[in-house]
């Protein structure tokens, strides 16, 4: 399956939301995000929104601004409207096209302006925007698995079953927070390489790690896969996730059943989530090295090697206290691209489900750490220290091997596409509080 | 903390319900343990249960019979009667304690038999008694971690983190069934170990997994660890879990994040949840070799090494389809304890959470296969056939070294102290369907 290309893709269109028509906006009218949000310091319940510029649409406020439009529009923006976002995700692709399809004619430059739909996002309070039944995370990057396979294993870095299996385990649903969300720093079980006992206490190697997550739309019945042909329709859309990583616990603790504790103390996501339809324009042919085996039948499906992948450019910065007590911005440390994903979305729904295991409108997926081949784009700070070996040095003469308390991480993710415009993702960011 | 007999554990103790009076009765009126249920065959809504000898009472009948109860267990039994026991759950020690009280008060041959509070438990369908928000499975018998080890890792069974870190991973919540489940033999890669490449098709190595699941009642806030001198107050009950385990799709894809595909496709719960309070009679010294390491201090707690465990006997049963065909009984293949867990249920709350980790009131967590020393104390098929090579032989003379089709597994557990009756979990069962 591909989203052929519609009305509400067309570069030339512009919004009566002029913030939406600057070059730099993440959301112009080609986009539509969604997200759950209300106004802040109200006592206000949670709803369902679409980005527009600095605005929201309020779908909960939509009403008579959707009298003309298709009823599975209507239907949409009611089902969005409700205190989560799951019974639209649930609603399935054709509910949620017609919805694009009437905010963008709603919207247009030439439709009668409508500012009380409007919410400025500055005014906004986000949260995640699906009660999440299950969280999964892979590890589609082949760059992140053999960068940190050589850190864990250096004589076997890449597993013989990752070329053939998208690898995958369980994490944690109920710490999944939004943009904004702060931890303390986990405490925990740690041992040296040359210790005999392990210590306990807090993260000396506490980490992020550049993701993309995935929220599924419509899930599956117990017993019966999503076949990798059918599976993006399967897909509400994809945000920013950044799986929090204490090094040292993880080292300890991962042998023989994988990552714990060393994890599911946070995890943030993206107030934002861009739909496959608006993503149509930005896909990438899928890479794989010629040498590398053919996937499983299971795991191919005609669209994959044309346009499999998604062009998403995937930024990753850092805040330090200090930088941010001097006024000194944000510092990049990392630029990656969801392109380098050595496995599809549509081929880790195919592979979740090809055992029978039900996925339920609301679940999210996480990419795995996004790596690119280049030292510049790992996606972690294991990676671009070499295992903590070699600092990074900040602009004001900070340096970094693992995050400190007050450090700050944003990431951010946008895309381009020949004369498509700029769509963006905006940013999810989160803080590392002192530990307990 | 432990919990103090009280009145609702004198074993002289009687029903007016006849069948709770029968030595053999899983359910005398000193257990008192919960459901979610509703009558078979009719539109009802799933509500809340406790049972009684052969019967059901149903928590939405209670009403009138409180009205001279405890304003806490009046309102334990409204929230207990809603479509799930989340809000029980999570309404803490003292409300399931008033309400177990005024149960058995209710439930005495000295009180006036209540018939209409009554539903027969031959009249009614189960359901997961809660909405699990997040399943983790441990890894809590040290006998089946090193018999399994030595299956995957002959030379090094015992991973050096065993006997320090209670080990777990996240599991899958959107599977769990009650018992009566049926699934389909998963479909998945795997790889001989002579093979250069995996193929696909539905898995030759089904096996069960024995284990005891927990039910978390009140839960912690994200960042606020449960201590485990408090760790029991956060345990509603237990239940017996089968942990159904593809083990030919696990030992490919395992490394290096842990079970996925092979362990998601299923997991069955019984329907009956025992509380901490009715097994208080029944608890076990906790068992360590002398040389082993002590707990760190956060697993440690006053009551550990008296009473941290608890003595439940675990039994499995297996009926194959043409014992079932030829109205041969299911025929026991082992009989375990849970007294023999290298670590007790406190220490795995408080393990989980030491690092900020959230639990929710219905989370679950498995105990992981509950193995003892002995070899017909094997908690699956994998121990019990050396890894498939001695086939296990069943009264009709059918082998078996791992599940075929139409293969029906039944775990029973109960226990019994001194001058205390035996109290029971009642059964899980589920069976195998051909792969599809």
């Amino acid at each position: 399956m591909s989203i052929q290309l519609n009305e509400t893709h067309d570069p030339a269109l512009r919004s009566w939301v002029a913030s939406a028509n600057t070059p730099d906006t993440d959301f112009p009218i080609q986009n539509l995000p969604f997200c759950l949000f209300r106004r802040a310091g109200r006592n206000a319940v949670f709803g369902g929104g679409v980005a527009i510029g600095d605005q929201i649409v309020s779908l909960a406020a939509l009403g008579r601004a959707l009298e003309d439009a298709d009823p599975l529009a209507r239907s949409a923006a009611v089902l969005g409207a409700r205190s989560n976002l799951n019974a639209l995700m649930d609603a399935g692709p054709a509910a949620w096209s017609a919805l694009r399809l009437a905010l963008s004619r709603l919207l247009r430059s030439d439709a009668a302006p409508r500012p009380e739909i409007l919410v400025p996002q500055a005014e906004a309070e986000f949260a995640v925007p699906a009660q999440i039944g299950d969280y999964t995370d892979f590890y589609t990057s082949i760059h992140h698995a053999t960068a940190v396979g050589k850190l864990f294993r250096p004589d076997n870095p890449l597993l013989p079953n990752y070329k053939w299996v998208p690898i995958g385990y369980h994490g944690r649903a109920s710490t999944i927070g939004v943009s904004g969300q702060t931890f303390h720093r986990p405490r925990g079980q740690t041992r040296g390489a040359t210790e005999a006992e392990p210590v306990f206490g807090p993260s000396k190697r506490l980490d992020y790690e550049l993701e993309v997550g995935i929220f599924v739309g419509g899930g599956n019945a117990r017993g019966e896969p999503i076949e990798a042909a059918d599976a993006e329709r399967h897909v509400f859309g994809l945000c920013l996730l950044n799986d929090w990583s204490a090094r040292d616990l993880q080292a300890w603790e991962y042998q023989p059943l994988g990552p714990f504790l060393s994890k599911n103390f946070a995890t943030t996501i993206s107030p934002w989530i861009v739909t496959l339809e608006a993503l149509a324009p930005y896909r990438a042919a899928w890479q794989r090295d010629a040498a590398d085996p053919q996937p499983l039948p299971y795991l191919d499906y005609p669209s994959l090697r044309d346009s499999g992948g998604f062009d998403i450019e995937l930024e990753v910065l850092l805040q330090t206290a200090a930088m941010r007590r001097d006024g000194i911005a944000p510092a990049r440390i990392s630029l990656s691209n969801f392109r380098h994903s050595y496995w599809t979305v549509a081929q880790l729904l195919a592979h979740h489900t090809v055992n029978g295991c039900a996925l339920q409108a609301g679940d999210l997926l996480g990419s795995g750490t996004q790596s690119g081949p280049q030292p510049e784009e790992a996606g972690s700070l294991l990676e671009m220290t070499a295992g903590g070996k070699q600092p990074l040095t900040l602009p004001n003469g900070e340096q970094r091997i693992f995050l400190e308390d007050g450090d700050t991480i944003e990431m951010r993710g946008w895309t381009k596409a020949g004369r498509h415009p700029r769509i963006g993702f905006g940013a999810v960011a989160g803080t590392v509080l002192p530990a307990r």
